[in-house]
């Protein structure tokens, strides 16, 4: 197989990584080649059991997930960052998904500036398009929406952020991802509705995205909480809100591929309202 | 290097692939696999070259870009990428970004169903994330935003989009980023002032993202028009909208590693002013 030139990891410096949503697959090049030269692989709890695996033989991995809540582990996490890189190593920070998206990159880059150590940062595909595709859920669609809007439902401290304007979001973005916002689904699926959007929308909740453990719920703004309560699905967990989860009967292709799903090439059912119209004209 | 398990690409089957935003280092395994057994790789304008080096020696490379405004030439590619699949080929679609972000590849995948043909999404790193990282600018960060949006800034017709809804957009979103907007970029940025956003607020215009030729302009809504124009910056091109932009100086490890740049611990000036409030105390 060809392969790209990619660059050397240099002792003493720190690639903040993003992993991407689970499959390997997903991995980036630079991902890969980070993790066969890293001397120290300081991994978060979303990231999974087969990306460590492709850490070279002489890599620590190192666990650094975060307690919910807890704000004091982000403060140590990057101390021992700091210090693995003070004491030469190459050190490879693996954040699930993306580190700009929702994970704390943009913090953990800016105290390694402050203690003077050189990094790099490589992007990850964030759950809420690649995890979405694995699904058959378009992030966009040109039928659908010209906007697409991520929000976070989950602050460090548990609660839901006070300062989104659900209101102009639920306006503005035909379709809403919504990442860690399982606990409070409930209360989003309500500011949402509150919001003008139809009781009856659509929404998936997809759980455990890309891994063999996936699981997608589809359901209602109105039925999301009950829904979501009966069928026990587990977090991590991603919250899609719009007409882009009725185009997965077309576009499931995970489960055509493992299941023999079947698939229909018209799930917002245009071509048959286009063919009806035709036929009701005398 | 170890490496993840990866599927056999089928003949007869097409990959919707996303090749990122141009640094070849950003394609996923899978997209490299998928590279590495196509017999036919249908590409796209915003492809770079080096990614298409990656291709195997028995791959065909076909340029599939779509002219602006010609409409045509939309179900054009998708009849080749079917008439290639129905030839037993293994056919790889590759897309610059992500094929479900402004890519059409619901559009392009809803075709193959209705042919029949077996298809998989391999997606990729979308220009509004991992583009931007390579400017230093992250498309979160906790003291900013909860949330991200993005929006196409023109349509198949050259147009900007009618649907968009710039005042409820303003008010949702404190990070903005617009794909394709260059051309409109005066309109967009009146747009956005006009929902009530202040006329200095930062934004960044980022072209060629991730790639050799890479440049990024800082100005603000006010000044957009006229620093682009006076810059010559070359489409394609990004526009981010938001205090994510003033992150930079702190952020910009790409211009740090090549060209020496001495980056700010403090970026928004928190630690500063802190320290000012407190000397000011008597």
């Amino acid at each position: 197989m060809r392969t790209a030139k990619l660059p050397s990891f240099e002792g003493g410096s720190v690639w903040l990584v993003g992993a991407g949503p689970g499959d390997p697959g997903l991995l980036t090049l630079h991902a890969l080649n980070g993790l066969s030269q890293a001397d120290v692989v300081l991994y978060d709890a979303l990231v999974d059991e087969s990306i460590l695996a492709l850490a070279g033989p002489q890599a620590a991995c190192v666990y650094a997930g975060k307690r919910s809540g807890d704000g004091a582990t982000q403060s140590e996490i990057t101390k021992r960052m700091i210090a693995f890189a003070r004491a030469g190593k190459r050190v490879l920070r693996l954040k699930g998904g993306d580190p700009f998206v929702f994970g704390r990159g943009g913090e953990e880059a800016l105290a390694l500036v402050s203690a003077g150590i050189p990094f790099r940062i490589v992007p990850g595909i964030t759950a809420g398009i690649g995890g979405l595709a694995y699904a058959g859920i378009p992030a966009t669609h040109r039928d659908i929406n010209h906007v697409v809007s991520f929000v976070t439902g989950h602050m460090a401290g548990g609660d839901v952020p006070d300062g989104v304007n659900w209101r102009a979001l639920g306006e503005a973005s035909p379709v809403i991802v919504i990442y860690m916002g399982l606990k409070h689904i409930g209360r989003l699926a309500d500011e949402i509705v509150a919001a003008g959007r139809s009781p009856d929308e659509a929404v998936a909740i997809i759980s455990n995205a890309t891994t063999e453990r996936q699981f997608v719920l589809e359901t209602t703004l109105a039925r999301a909480r009950l829904d979501a309560a009966a069928s026990g699905i587990p977090g991590p967990a991603l919250i899609v809100v719009g007409d882009a989860v009725r185009l997965r009967p077309g576009l499931d292709w995970l489960s055509a591929a493992l299941h023999g799903r079947k698939l229909d090439a018209d799930p917002l059912g245009n071509a048959r309202s286009r063919k009806r119209r035709a036929a009701s004209v005398p």
